[in-house]
């Protein structure tokens, strides 16, 4: 399987990285750059190519800083309160005389013979006569030329992020064209015979190129300026083909991908034909078939595939060469540190990063390690920042303190997290709080109702959603809150009675009537995790119902969340699985409805956290109410009400 | 002088923020927004208008999460090292039957009859049979569909900033069209009889427009699209009708400028006809001119004409606007205590801003007021801070610690402070400590060579330029910094020997020779401030000359730089001025030699700041040698060489 030996041997991300620099440094290609001449007023966020100087003096003339008169400044000297001044008014244009004076607005240009300015508030002006009561020193209230601005003075300093305010000195200096740093020209050559432009291609056993269009956006977010070739077959020399064209005409290339040592996998392969490979395969996960290569002088890397490997190895490897190569001051991470909620195990051997949603809770910052697969999507785009493990390191403990880089412009401290029994209801509570305060993202984590009970005891979570029948009592979830938790910090709040079922592909081939169908041999259950609200209520309905589960084919196999359960139903993976309705209609599934629930939240706020009043005007609000409803299978009637514990 | 008497009662800046919000949320204009279909794969950088549901699941088939076998998990139960099991190996597209198998490659679909995938190193392949040693378990290494997301399930929340993951996620998903909101217009409207739109129509008097170019770039860092209409005169009639076709076709409409209570400022009047004006007048400086009006539901804002005026009211009353309108998330002000290096005045009553420079110096956070003027276009391209000063307070002692507001991205620790006389050359030294780092920012105040040695005493400056001539010893600088400075944190290294001289128009139509000629009546000296080396120097060649100052007309007329004589020189303020060569050259004037002074710097770094080693390397390097040495009257060769003190 290993045709490229480099592979087998990974080396440690630092030291690729170091190295990566290190030949790029060698081979000068930081040390140039290309530029351009573009108009000053359009040059917001480039980058000056060097220093820009004053052409003219700003301001670019003896102007009056007041409105006032202007005046010869000796022919005042002697005036006094007690010993007025007369000077006479000359018009515009008129000649300088001693003893003379003209009227003149803020900004006017000063007469020819006058060097001062005295405020109109300080003169009393009758019959062409201005009078004034104190001397004026020379070049009082007067903005002389080059007061602001020198002419031939440094305006704008070489390779400074232009500003709006530098635009407008730019200007005023008679700086109309500005010569700045191009933006670098990324090639990026998507590679693979399985992958195809646009989903209307899609068939089983094809993937859609979106890995192009997320590295080009990267690649602008970085100043970048992304050049995407077509879709290239896994063929050497078609592969070969693309880099030699992309090289011709951009200052760094990326392939995507054919990076692994599979027998079509041909990157590492041309580009040591081409130039020299410094690395392939880095001890990181995801991520590790990366290649590092210099082909012209200019940086080519061969990214995975996988799109959150894509975008791990992008911010890796291409992020700082394009910054540096733009003179960029590079970005400093934000860092927090951060109680991690769930255990993570990691191999030893690879340095591991993990997606996080980060959120503080009472006063203590947690982290929820995302969905790990390289192929989450989802796990991109909910995080707001990404934790890395140690290669010596096997893994770390829920409840280490781990330190966080936050991703962009995230501000933990607003995100709220709705960590326990999923519901679709939860997505629209995070709408609803977007809409009343634009800082605030909700972020969920699916870890079942008891999971949820259990994250507000250890205080990991704003929200848990719990639906927990008490089988003794027949009541959900206030003895289970009463038996977990103590204190008086949190509160249970009802949010919907929502209908529990069973879900079936359109047609129900099996003819699936209820539970007891569920032992039938041609039938394939899917089942939810324990500790699930759902996992209680099927067991509660099997008990019920004298069914013994070791009876039931597929009973053992867990999914996280009702979609996921209703996705393995329409894909064929089950017959038939249990569910909330609104899941069931969701993806046009038949619905066999079992029993009704009660779907409650627990809140966990700091008392003076106003999300608190927030969540509960949006669950008593009609709007929010009628738009779960239709989702189908859910009554909000008492949405909002408190059930136990709380301020109110 | 007051035709509107609203400006005469200014309100708090505060209270005309709150009222402004308040009527905007009144007439409902954040309630609503204009929203557009835009490509997913070009939306980075947009707010979603809604919530964003999945189309099609992700993965959209059941796939191989491995290269291996594709079996059916039953028969391949039993299966032990010591008991292995064979399965036949089917062609692609052939029928399943029991005990098949198929070769599948990672992301192949999973073929009919087959529900697991065993890994291809746990497999032995021979004539057509696998061998297996273990049982697969139902789904094993089976990406199911909707794995990543489920169909109809969220991709993207309401009102989120696109990012790269997301533009991913929403293609992955089917997703290739998306609803973002629409980037808020605001048209800008430049008002005034003196503004002209291109330096080739300048002329004294004339005023450019760069103010429009400004606030056009900054409406656009702030997620706006500018409409800049063309220049209108100070005439009612044009204005409301600018006014009225821009409200047309913006969310918001700016009226630059107008604003004060002249005799030809209709602005507030205007707006008033069209609306209601809500306040006119604040009560801060700069910027007290704002009209804030709501005219057909929308924003309409009248900004003060000088630059650094209208920048800050934009910030203070245009920024937030937008943002809100955009539903973006609220931009959280960076905050860092600094200690003022010198005392500012303010007037009560007023809220005062003040642009100002920040640095870390040995470990103290330290902020350099800019210059003041409205019209200092300067101080807005130099600063990396603000701070206000309260209506209450007369203004702020040196030493005060006071709270500074970041101005973007700044990162404050990177910025080199050169705070002592200014050279040409510091802004050359600038221009090699960014290239040689991009992180690093050089900032000059100028304050002269005695301000230099004291703010070094304070630990407030990294760099100060000093040439100070001992008149006893004729010696330069080293009496001064053993006589003022303690401890060994600070040491002072030769920069250049450099011609200082007086300077003349061309021509020289006043014949002046030499500092004799400074006492005669007809000509006009203009000088440098106390405390600089160039006053020192010229006292000294005075007194070498037993000249009095005080027969010397304009000996009293200080400004602070080099350039600034030259300027005061070029401007006809005054026939001559004393200052270096490089000065002279720069504005084309003549110069007549006085005498070689050595100018030094006194480095103040901390012990493991590399910066210092950067400085030595750049001084000593022949580049900026010979880069110094071309702008005229200079000598470089002893650059770099540590005079006393230093860790060397």
């Amino acid at each position: 399987m290993s045709k490229n030996k480099a592979y087998l041997h990974c080396i440690e991300r630092q030291k690729a990285q170091s190295l990566w620099r290190q030949k790029l440094q060698a081979s000068k290609y930081f040390d140039e750059f290309l530029v351009e001449t573009m108009s000053a007023a359009k040059s917001l966020g480039r980058i000056t190519a060097s220093l820009i100087k004053a052409k003219q003096s700003v301001p670019h003339y003896n102007g009056s800083a007041m409105d006032g008169i202007a005046v010869w400044a000796a022919d005042t000297f002697g005036a006094l309160e007690t010993l007025p001044k007369q000077l006479n008014l000359l018009s515009p244009g008129q000649l300088f005389r001693a003893g003379g004076c003209y009227l003149v607005d803020t900004g006017d240009l000063i007469p020819e013979g006058t060097n001062a300015v005295i405020m109109i508030e300080d003169v009393h002006i009758k019959d062409n006569k201005a009078e004034i009561v104190a001397a004026a020193a020379p070049w009082q209230h007067v903005r002389i030329i080059g007061e602001d601005i020198v002419a031939n003075e440094m305006v704008v300093s070489e390779h400074k992020l232009i500003t709006p305010e530098d635009i407008a000195a730019m200007l005023a200096a008679g700086i109309e064209e500005v010569l700045v740093i191009k933006k670098p020209r990324v090639a990026i050559i998507p590679t693979g015979d399985e992958l195809v432009a646009s989903s209307h291609e899609l068939k089983p056993g094809a993937i859609l190129d979106v890995n192009s269009h997320m590295l080009a956006a990267a690649i602008e977010s970085w100043g970048g300026e992304a050049n995407c070739s077509a879709i290239i077959k896994d063929q050497r020399a078609a592969i070969k083909e693309a880099v030699v064209s992309s090289l011709a005409v951009c200052d760094m290339v990326i392939v995507n991908a054919g990076t692994s040592a599979g027998t079509d996998d041909y990157t590492a392969e041309v580009l040591g034909e081409l130039g020299e490979v410094i690395a392939h395969g880095i001890a990181i996960k995801p991520g590790k078939p990366v290649v590092l290569a210099i082909c012209q002088g200019k940086p080519v890397i061969g990214l995975p595939g996988y799109p959150v490997s894509a975008m791990l190895t992008a911010e890796l490897f291409v992020r700082d060469v394009l910054i540096a190569r733009q003179r960029l001051p590079g970005i400093k991470a934000k860092l927090v540190e951060t109680t991690l909620v769930k255990q993570v195990a990691s191999a030893i051997g690879v340095e591991e990063f993990i997606r996080v949603s980060v959120g503080n809770v009472q006063g203590k910052m947690v982290c929820v390690p995302q969905g790990r697969g390289a192929g989450m999507l989802s796990s991109l785009t909910k995080a707001q920042g990404v934790i890395s493990i140690d290669a010596a390191s096997a893994g770390l403990n829920a409840g280490a303190v781990v330190t966080t880089t936050l991703l962009r412009q995230v501000e933990p401290l607003d995100t709220v997290l709705a960590i326990g029994s999923h519901d679709l209801s939860l997505d629209l509570l995070g709408v609803y709080l977007r809409r009343a305060r634009n800082n605030i993202s909700l972020f969920c984590a699916n870890v079942g109702s008891m999971g949820g009970i259990m994250a507000v005891r250890s205080n990991e979570t704003h929200i848990a959603g719990i639906h927990l029948l008490d089988a003794g009592t027949g009541e959900y979830n206030l003895s289970f809150v009463q038996k977990y938790l103590a204190g008086t910090n949190w509160e249970l709040v009802h949010l919907a009675m929502r209908q529990q079922g069973l879900m079936v592909k359109p047609g129900n081939a099996k003819n699936i009537k209820g539970i007891s169908d569920l032992t039938r041999q041609d039938v394939r259950f899917i089942n939810r995790q324990r500790g699930s609200g759902t996992r209680m209520l099927l067991d509660y309905e099997l008990t019920k119902a004298a069914i013994d589960s070791f009876s039931i084919a597929g009973y053992e196999k867990e999914v996280g969340t009702h979609m996921a359960v209703a996705a393995s139903v329409l894909a064929g993976a089950a017959d038939v699985g249990m569910g909330v309705k609104a899941a069931a209609l969701a993806l046009g599934l038949e619905f066999i409805p079992v029993a009704e629930e009660q779907y409650d939240l627990l809140l966990n706020f700091a008392a003076d956290d106003e999300r608190r009043e927030l969540v509960l005007a949006i669950l008593k609000s009609p709007e929010f109410q009628n738009e779960v409803e239709a989702l189908g299978g859910y009554d909000l009637k008492r949405a909002g009400e408190i059930l136990i514990g709380g301020r109110a």
